[in-house]
């Protein structure tokens, strides 16, 4: 018996990424999979600041985010696309927020994967004009 | 006869710009494409500046980056994945350099549509300590 673990490839942090979220679960896979120097990147304009570091403050963005949602509808995710360190996915998530009714919120996700782990994340979507 | 056109939706301009990589045509695909205020985006420590902006910057950018190769060995390029006006694809690109021999240069590139157009461009990829 060893406790020595292999660390992960892009394609395997992408492939168990896609698994989780598939299952919405976001805070298990930062939990799982990210670096303490996670550096987190909203686009301008969003309701989330557009430069987050660190474990702690990036999961607090996923509370946050939760705490706004009254009902999920489903989620769509796409198998990664891959090139050396970094990968992307698409993600479709089907919500009703508090107070603000049903929508449907589609982003691609790209991330940086180093020693095994998730270094930095981008979401890339078009705020609507009432987020501004 | 008429001379109007529909303005094609994130997945015609993501399915168009694909092709066009896998033949290696870089050139035709920004002038097919690309808006007049196309922005691109390069990782930090880079050889390419981090923002440029307008088309005739970016198709330098190509121009300087084909003048820098000296054979051309292959290129392998993703299907997208997409989300409403975004999508993204990997790159997989097999050149001789200039004075700098054969290497492998792999990417994650994110597009942004508008009005049919690639108005944002995103290179994610490592850069080697040598081009720092």
């Amino acid at each position: 018996m060893t406790t020595e673990t292999k660390t992960m490839t892009t394609k395997q942090v992408a492939d168990r990424l896609v698994a989780l979220c598939r299952e919405g679960s976001f805070a298990s896979a930062i939990d799982e999979l990210y670096a303490p120097d996670i550096v987190s990147i909203e686009p301008p304009g969003s309701n989330a600041p557009e430069r987050l570091e660190g474990l702690e403050n990036v999961k607090q963005k996923t509370v946050q985010f939760d705490a706004m949602v009254e009902a999920h509808h489903g989620i769509t995710v796409s198998d990664p696309v891959i090139a050396e360190d970094h990968f992307a996915i698409s993600m479709v998530m089907d919500c009703t927020f508090k107070g603000m009714g049903r929508t449907t919120m589609s982003e691609v996700c790209v991330y940086r994967v180093k020693d095994g782990k998730v270094v930095w994340e981008q979401f890339c979507f078009s705020p609507m004009p009432s987020q501004n």
